[in-house]
């Protein structure tokens, strides 16, 4: 099978993370994945929501959008109709995931808001969005370590996150939209620096799948993510 | 490990589904689990969305929700303040998994929509909702078979859901609440009679699984599935 | 004149009160009157709201809800729509008539949640709710007093409501869907046990009615309403 | 006993209905009862409701507001907060009385909707927009049968409503805001010229209330209602 | 060229600004500008918005709402719908304009809302807001004074509005409904007893404006609003 | 007076238009004005909205955004809250700016939707929005041309935006963020290539302001759109 764009099965996308993109926020950075591109930002607020109060505990949270042309049809602004169903399936999982990596009591006292905004979507948004996301909130947990107000990064490992699925029968890594939208089984990992999973998410969108296609797609998203993971390192210096 | 209610880690808890407990639905039943209690409707309707007309295919979709008392402390009404994220994230899948198991084409015409309103939460509520909602829906296309409006079933299989974690360190199937809110991985896992998965969606709560803990669960959630569908067969004759 | 059911025009439809049908909230029942089936929980915070702070009051207040497919035909869920004016008189309707017997000073620093949600609906879901609605909150009173919380019950009667109504120009009392259609006049009564009104809502609904047809529709509910509260006396022991 | 305003137990508060008070609606007026004014329009669409499409049959709603100083506190702006139960309640009412005095096949095609917003408040203005709004409707019935839309006007019969209540254990007509506020029982009557009833809505505030209460609250009501219809028909000239 | 009205070009419409017309309001007017009538009141609270806690400074807000049928053709209700764009750009305006005029420091501890509430449009709907607005705001201090609450008046100037515009090709004052939807230039200017510009909004609804024409249109406006602030003065008896 | 920037009073900041920056957007480009980078896309309808249909005409209309932490404290998502009054104003503002120079006859049968969305606000963020707009909207239309849909570009001039408001006493131009801020007159331009007038919006934030100061501010802004056009030309190539 020849893949639209010309990959391999195990091949990832163009990846580039560009950071420090917003002049305001604590963290940022524009991941770019192929033709997917979004803005990251971590918002630094020393507080915490009202039912963590007391409870010596920091918190982290993800909002995510799509600005309304990052489609190839241009989509309602949800600004005017509200957060669809699938938004906040998105951001809940963005959150899930940041959350896994960092250890909430040494965060005590502080909330931080990853926004992952859609500049242009080309499948991959999610996975995009955890990897590019990570980096964000890197750069502003290291911000508050070179300003005394943490000791140290409270960070357990590196998160990144990728996609494979099955696509005419072949499970390939990284899909893109054309990908998706053919693919049998569509499968979302987000995995840490030592290769343990924080989230995979399996679903047959036409029919189902064996447990063996499932450890075909894990193996592939072990790869891309520990590309990914290197690719995080390297922009952010370490 | 003793597990709170006493249950192997490979083992259910008590399930019972009582059928057409709605005398308007064209399908309906009560299933309990354990202290999980939902009720689930198919209903019927001889025309598809607007984004299907002429598309020469059916619809499937669900809706979820809880009542207020149904868990230890009240929530807020949904009619009062909108349906969550998590609602949504619920129902969306309800609507998945029961999709994947009907020929969409052999539907044409027709939209069966599936609610699941749970009466009583004690964990495993989406799992339920799955399993109970895939029987009404069965004595709904039963009955459209009887009416001479389908020539037959348009199954391609049975579909259940089940839950498995690792609690205290231990891979245990079907988590009641209290489970629940102490497992470090929380997975849920949507299956056909064959075997096949339609859905598998796993979580790190507190900390990062590995492959071989995930391989665990999914053996655990096989033997469940395969136990809950041999109820479904039973309650529906088949 | 015969009614659909062949009941006769003062007799009610078979009534059932199943108590303690939720493990989780402090009082509720399952009222079935003929067709119509209502959940009825309530659920005691030791706090009341902020406009009573201080007033020496406690508070009760109701909601109300129907499943999509209590109904012959699925309505669409409020959680997705919002409440339509018909929940919500129906609800200020049932709080205000469970306040009306309560000693609210009594009840100081406590507030009272009374949930009816209609698992099946065939006519007078209004009524049925209040009088299920009393038991939940009878036990909830009752519990706390054996909790020690409340000296004693601060109820001052028993509360209970019926439908009468003239269909085809003959007053019948509770209406099942059929008959409530085709009513020329619909009216529900709350009462107490000593025979006092809490509440009365006479509608013409094809045309006005007069005073005498009103007294006659009234003695209709004075007979159904003290068979109920025997019956509420009854499952609770009482 | 002595009312605040001085009235006697069966005095109205002075009323007027000034008519055509809107240069653009089909009918219109502005009632004043004691401190309560309600301007009153009439808005005539020559086409129904989606619902009752080619049923033969017209249609006759209400809706209801406040000024945000209506009240002697300032209120939220139902359009920043959206429409409470109340307003809902209350244009439900409002809708319901009217149109039982209309024949609606003789208005097939064509859609009524009176607006009754309350400019100042001072209790009753429920029962004013009836009366009211019954005006509203004459008159816009009027202007189609002067258009040779209508042969003849509709109605059944003139339609009217007024409070009345026990205060301080005294049977009063027409309560105002004072009043009101203390009225152990309230009640609304809707009746016809020819003193028959629409609605009614009786309420015990802080006790429940005899059938002789009752009786003495509907003697009042009668004769408010009696001197208001004649109002109406002064004012528009029948 | 003639306009609709007869009116001269620089000629205002009959204004007239009745004072207290609402008994509960600190101060309030119904203000009458040819066919367009908005009812005004100022609703004093002695406390200030959270944001504004310990700033030394007062608040003064504005609502804008419009009677469903205070146009031609009846439009949606607010409070059904939300409040529109142009409703809240209408209010926003109002507010910016009265609070240019009062000195919020003096105004310490205090917030004024001012409701427009708009009884019948035909043009100029929110310059006479903002005209009857101030003149309510006024009888508001005044009241604030008179109970010793304020030393003085906290105003610098008077303030009103007018609008002007370029109808078939001739600069215009005070444009009603018809002119206003043919006008090729609209203007809105708020001005102060001094002649000085609180706002301009000038806007080419059909074609772009000149310079000099912009200055024709301040020059109609400047002689409107002295008129204006004349009869402000008048009714004020200042 | 020194600007914060050290820009003379009558400098623009630096402008950058990068084009054709979304690979689905009919025209796109990201224009950058200081700290203010704005996204603009043009989406392409070919058909119009329902109030415009066999009008002959057809539409185009905008809308605007903000990325949460576009600015220095991260503002709430309007996907979660509604879009504010502001946002509303601002959009309508950008709307009828690009309407004025398109010749909508010419445009028959097609609506084009303006995106606004700030990546980073710096003050400006509504004029760079209209300068931004109008480059997106050449490009969609060009496009349209170069398809053979439209015979030649419908556009009656060129259009761009700009700020000039009295900071601490001086009229100066293209006011950032810190200057926005300590304005006591904001004024925002919108203006033709051949230097007519398309809107103006002056507001006294703090003091009201003369002819005069007005005629200093709009001398400003002509000299600052005269600018922004050769800028819109280069990149436009024309």
């Amino acid at each position: 099978m020849t893949r639209p764009s010309g990959r391999a099965a195990d091949e990832l996308r163009p990846v580039s993370i560009e950071v420090n993109v917003n002049k305001y926020a604590e963290g940022s950075c524009l991941i770019t994945c192929g033709g997917t591109r979004v803005m990251c930002t971590a918002s630094v607020e020393e507080k915490v929501p009202a039912w963590l109060k007391n409870s010596g505990q920091g918190w982290i949270t993800a909002e995510y959008g799509m600005l309304p042309r990052a489609t190839g049809t241009r989509v309602e602004r949800e600004a005017k109709k509200g957060q669809s169903g699938r938004t906040q399936e998105i951001q809940r999982l963005i959150g899930r995931a940041l959350r896994a990596c960092v250890n909430m009591t040494a965060l005590d006292g502080i909330t931080i808001k990853i926004d992952c905004d859609v500049l242009q979507a080309d499948g991959g948004t999610r996975t995009a969005s955890v990897t590019g996301g990570f980096v964000a909130l890197y750069l502003a947990l290291q911000q508050l370590v070179h300003q005394g107000k943490l000791p140290s990064l409270p960070l357990t490992d590196f998160v990144a996150a990728v996609s494979a699925g099955v696509v005419q029968g072949c499970p390939v890594l990284d899909l893109d939209y054309v990908e998706d939208s053919h693919a049998g089984t569509d499968a979302n990992f987000v995995m840490t620096g030592n290769g343990r999973l924080i989230e995979i998410q399996g679903t047959a969108e036409h029919e189902p799948f064996t447990k063996a296609e499932l450890e075909q797609l894990m193996s592939l998203a072990e790869k891309g993510i520990s590309a990914l993971i290197q690719q995080q390192k390297s922009v952010l210096g370490v």
